[in-house]
C-alpha cells in the first residue's frame, strides 16, 4: 500500500474486524480518548463558552467558496480518519462555518441558546437509543411519553382530573403525538381532520381507505378547503398538497390592522361557501397562536365559537406561541385555545429543546383512530405501541427530554423566559420608535416584532397622499432594508431576518421589513441598541 | 412555604430569573456537576458497560404496574427536582425499565448496539443545534448535507464524476433528502412520484395545487394504484392513505417460494389493469431490498426493466438493505437498484446511526421540484435552503453524523458489519436446521431469518396430506410459538420477535414464526445457541 502524506487523511487506516468490533466499545488509544474527553467536557460543561469560541466566528466566506470545499462524492473505502480527527474537524472546521444561533445577537429566527442540560439529556436519549414506535424497543419510555403528552394536553385543555386518569395510560385512546416538527404536526392534524370528516359511509369505506376521489363522490363533494389568515405557515399549504386536497384550497383570509385574522372576512367566506358553493366543504379553520412573521395571535375564542356553530374542525397552530400557556401573566393571550379540536406546539421553539421536536394534540381522545395503522410484527391492535397512530414510524424518545425539562424548570421557570421575551420585545419596540431612522411596522404581541429603516424625511414623504411617490419610496426602502440586512448578516456579529409584509398603514405595498424574535434570555437592551446602531451605521455609510 | 419531605422531590425549589439564566450556562453547584461528570463519562467512554449495567435489568414489571407509576398529569409550577436528580432518575429509574437493544441477545428487531462514537457525534450536533431547513440557521452544515446526499446517491446510482460535479452543490437540483425515518422517506418518494405523474396539464394546474379530484378529472383517471409484494412495509399503505389515493390501492402482489415478488403475478396484474381498467393508472411499482419480516430482496433488475417498459415510477424500499451496497461481497444481491427512480434508505438501521434518520434518493435531480415550497422569510427560490424540497420543516443535522461515520468507518468498515450479519445468519440457519425441535421457515438472504418451534413428531404429522390435521397442528404450533416468545421476552435475557407468515411450504396457513435480525457485531454463535437452548427449555417445561 502506498503511503500518502496529506493533512486531511490519517495514514494507512485499514478497516479490520477487530478494529470495527472495538469501535463499538471504546476509543482507539489513550491519546484520542484524551482529545475526546477534552472536547466533550467543553461541550457538556462549558457549552456557551464553547459555542462563543468555536461557532460562526470565521471571516465571512462566500457560499460558493465554501461549497467548493465539499464536492468530493466518493466514499473512501478505508477509514479516512481516526475518530479524534473527525471530531477535531467538526469543531475546528465545520463549527466555525456554522451559525452561532446561541448568540444573544442572533435574534432573526425562532432559534436561540438552549439550556446546557438539554445537551446532556439528548446524550442520554441517544445512549439509550430507544425507538418509541413500539413497546418492544422502548417499554417504560413509551409510558413516559404518554404521560408527558397528557401533561401538555392538560396545559392546553384543562380537562378534569378524571379525564386524565382515564386517558393518561389508556392503550386505546391517544391525546396527541410527538412529531418531527411543527410541519409534520400540522400535517397530522389536518390528516386526522380529513379522515374524521370523510369517514366510511354508504358506498365508500372512507377517504383513508378508498382515497379522495371515491370519498368526494360518496359525499357529493368537489372541493375541500381550509381557511387560515394569510399569515399562516407554509406547512399548511404543504399539508393541502400532500393530503390530496390541493394547496390552492388553503384559502388565505385577510388580516386586520393588528395582523389577526379578519373575522368579518372569515364569516363572509364561510357564508359564501355555504350559499354559493354547495359542493365545497370546509375541512378546517386554522387559528394561529404566534404567526411566524409577526408573532400575533388570532382571536381564538371567536374562531372556536364560529367553528362550533358551523361544525368545522378548529385547528390551532401554536407551534410558536403554545408555551405562553405556562405564563400566568400572559396565558390570557391564548384564551380560547381550549376550544381547538387540534393544536400544534413545537418543542424546539419555546420549550427550548434541541432540534427537532414537534407535537400535536387533540381534544377528542378517539379521533386519532382515523389514522391508525397496524402490522403483524409491530403495532398490533390494542397494544401501547405509539407507532399505531403516528405519521412517522421509528422515532427517538424526545418526550424524555421534555419531561425532564419540565421537572427541572417547572412552568414558572419557563414562564420567566416567556415573560422576559415579551417584555424585552416591548422595550425594543419603544427604542425603535424613539429613533428617527426607524419605523416600527408590527408591534410585538408575543415576542416577535418587525420594523424597517425609514428615515424621517422618507416618513414624511410617505405620509403625503401621492400614490406614485409612495410606491417609489417603498421600493427605495425595500432596497435599503434588503441591503442593510445582508451587510449586517455578512459582517457576522449579529443577525436579524427579513421578510415581506403588507404593513397595515399601507396594505397595497409589499414592504421588506426586518424581523426580530426575542427568546434568548441573554439578549438585553444593551445588545439590541448595538444592533440598531450597527444598522444605522451601515445605512449611513451605504446610502448617504 | 411548607417544607415537604419526599424522596421524589427536591425541597423548596423556586424558579427565579437568576436561576433560569444560570441554567442556560452551567450546573447549580459543584456537587451536581460532579454527579453529571460521572454519568457523562460512563455514557461517553464506557457506553456498553453502562448499558449492560443500567438498562433493562430489572425483574419484569407488568405493564400495568409500570403504567400506574406514570399517571400524574399536572406539570409542577416550581422546579420539581435539580438537574442532577433528574439525570439520576433517568439512569436509575427509567433506564432499568427501558429495553437494552444494545445487548447481543436482543436480536428481535432492526435495532442493535451502535458504535459508541455515534453518541459523541449526536452530542456535538445537539450542541451546535443547527436547523438545516435554511442556510441562515445552518450554513456549512447544509453544504455538508448536500455532499453526503451525493455520496450515498453515488453509492446507489454510480453516475459519472461529471454528473456529481454538476449536482453535488447545485442549489437548483436535489439528489435526495434526509427524513425522520423510512416511513417519511417512502411517503416523500411516492409524493414526488404522484406529483411527477399528475403534472399541470390542460385545464388543471397539477395535483399538488388542485388536488386529487381535479387532477384525476383532467387526466381521466378514477384510481391510482401502487404495486408491491405482500411483504411490503406498512408505511406504503400509510402513504397511500395520506396522499389521498387510498390505502386499498396499494395492491399486494404474491410472493414466490423465496419471498420475492412473483414476477408473473406482477406482469398479469399490470396487463389486467392496462386491458381491463382503462381509468386505473399505476403510480408506482415498489421493489423491496430487505423485507421487514424476512429480509429478502425482490428481483430489482427485472422490476426495473418492467417499469421502464411500462413507464412506471420504480421505487425501491431499501430502508433495511441499502447499506449492503458497501459490501463488495454481497452488493450483487441488490443488483438493479440503480434502475430505481427513487430509493429509501434508513440511517438508524444498517448505517448504525442513533434514532432516527431516514433518507430518500432520486435518479432524476430535478424531480423533487414537484414538491417545492417557498416562503418569504425562508426557502426563497434559488437559495440553498434544504427546506424547499422536504416533507419536514425544521430538521436537525443528522447528515453530519452520517458524514462523520463514513469517514471513521470507510465502506470497508461497514462492509465488515454487513458481511458478519449475513454470515452469522447463515450459520444460525444451519444450527436451527440441525435441531429437531425447530423448523427453519425463511432462510436468510441478507441477515434476517424466521423459524419456529416444531418438534419432529409434529413435522411428520404436517408432512401427511391431511388438510384438517394440518390446520389443527398449525394452530397448535402458533400457540406454542406465541407462548415461548412471550415467556422468553418476559424473562428478560434475550429477545426474538414474532410475526405471522404464510410459509412457502404451506401457503394456506397463517403461521406464527420467530424472527431474528442479525446485525449486532457482538452477537455470535455461542449466544445464538443459548437463545435456542432457552426456547427449547421453555417449550419443554410448558408443553410437555
Amino acid at each position: 500500500m502506498k503511503k500518502r502524506n496529506t493533512h486531511t487523511k490519517d495514514e494507512a487506516l485499514v478497516a479490520d474486524w477487530q478494529g470495527v468490533k472495538r469501535i463499538f466499545i471504546s476509543t482507539e488509544d489513550d491519546a484520542s480518548k484524551a482529545a475526546l474527553v477534552k472536547y466533550m467536557q467543553q461541550i457538556l460543561f462549558g457549552l456557551h463558552e464553547f459555542l462563543k469560541q468555536n461557532v460562526g466566528i470565521t471571516e465571512e466566506i462566500s457560499l460558493s467558496d465554501l461549497s467548493e470545499r465539499f464536492t468530493e462524492t466518493l466514499i473512501s473505502q478505508n477509514p479516512e480518519k481516526k475518530l479524534a480527527s473527525v471530531i477535531r474537524d467538526l469543531i475546528k472546521d465545520i463549527a466555525p462555518n456554522a451559525v452561532n444561533i446561541a448568540s444573544p445577537y442572533f435574534i432573526g429566527h425562532m432559534a436561540s441558546a438552549i439550556p446546557f442540560f438539554m445537551v446532556h439529556l439528548k446524550t442520554i436519549i441517544t445512549a439509550l437509543n430507544q425507538n418509541v414506535v413500539k413497546l418492544e424497543t422502548s417499554k417504560v419510555v413509551s409510558i413516559v411519553e404518554k404521560q408527558v403528552i397528557a401533561k401538555i394536553h392538560r396545559l392546553i385543555y384543562k380537562k378534569s382530573e378524571s379525564f386524565y386518569k382515564e386517558h393518561v395510560q389508556n392503550s386505546k385512546t391517544a391525546l396527541g403525538s410527538f412529531t418531527e416538527g411543527g410541519t409534520t404536526a400540522n400535517i397530522t392534524a389536518l390528516w386526522v381532520a380529513r379522515n374524521a370528516m370523510l369517514v366510511p359511509t354508504q358506498g365508500c369505506e372512507g377517504v383513508e381507505k378508498e382515497g379522495i376521489q371515491a370519498a368526494y363522490q360518496a359525499y357529493d363533494i368537489e372541493r375541500l378547503v381550509i381557511l387560515v389568515s394569510r399569515l399562516g405557515h407554509y406547512s399548511l399549504k404543504k399539508a393541502g398538497g400532500l393530503l390530496g386536497i390541493g394547496n390552492q384550497n388553503i384559502i388565505a383570509i385577510d388580516v386586520d390592522a393588528d395582523n389577526r385574522i379578519d373575522i368579518d372576512h372569515l364569516l363572509e367566506t364561510i357564508k359564501d361557501i355555504k350559499n354559493n358553493h354547495k359542493k365545497t366543504k370546509i375541512l378546517a379553520v386554522v387559528g394561529i397562536a404566534g404567526t411566524t412573521e409577526t408573532g400575533t395571535v388570532d382571536p381564538l375564542k371567536k374562531l372556536g365559537k364560529i367553528c362550533a356553530e358551523n361544525r368545522i374542525h378548529f385547528h390551532v397552530d401554536a407551534a410558536w406561541g403554545g408555551p405562553t400557556l405556562m405564563s400566568e401573566k400572559y396565558r390570557h393571550l391564548l384564551g380560547g385555545i381550549e376550544l381547538a379540536d387540534s393544536v400544534t406546539i413545537d418543542g424546539h421553539k419555546q420549550f427550548y429543546m434541541p432540534m427537532s421536536c414537534g407535537m400535536v394534540y387533540f381534544k377528542n381522545p378517539e379521533i386519532m383512530d382515523a389514522i391508525a395503522y397496524h402490522a403483524n410484527y409491530v403495532n398490533r391492535p390494542g397494544s401501547v405501541d405509539l407507532g399505531i397512530k403516528s405519521l412517522a414510524g421509528s422515532r427517538e424518545a424526545n418526550s424524555l427530554i421534555l419531561d425532564s425539562a419540565l421537572k427541572i424548570m417547572g412552568t414558572n421557570g419557563y414562564a420567566l423566559l416567556i415573560d422576559h421575551g415579551i417584555e424585552t420585545a416591548r422595550s425594543f419596540a419603544s427604542e425603535i420608535e424613539r429613533r428617527n431612522n426607524f419605523q416600527l411596522i408590527t408591534p410585538p404581541e408575543l415576542n416577535i416584532l418587525t420594523y424597517r429603516i425609514c428615515p424621517t424625511h422618507l416618513k414624511e414623504e410617505l405620509s403625503k397622499n401621492d400614490p406614485d411617490q409612495k410606491t417609489r419610496i417603498n421600493k427605495r426602502l425595500n432596497e435599503i432594508n434588503t441591503t442593510v440586512q445582508r451587510i449586517q448578516r455578512e459582517a457576522g456579529c449579529s443577525f436579524v431576518s427579513r421578510t415581506i409584509l403588507k404593513p397595515p398603514a399601507m396594505p397595497e405595498h409589499e414592504s421588506v421589513v426586518l424581523r426580530c424574535v426575542l427568546m434568548n434570555p441573554m439578549t438585553n437592551m444593551t445588545i439590541l441598541k448595538e444592533i440598531l446602531d450597527e444598522q444605522e451605521e451601515i445605512y449611513m455609510s451605504c446610502f448617504n
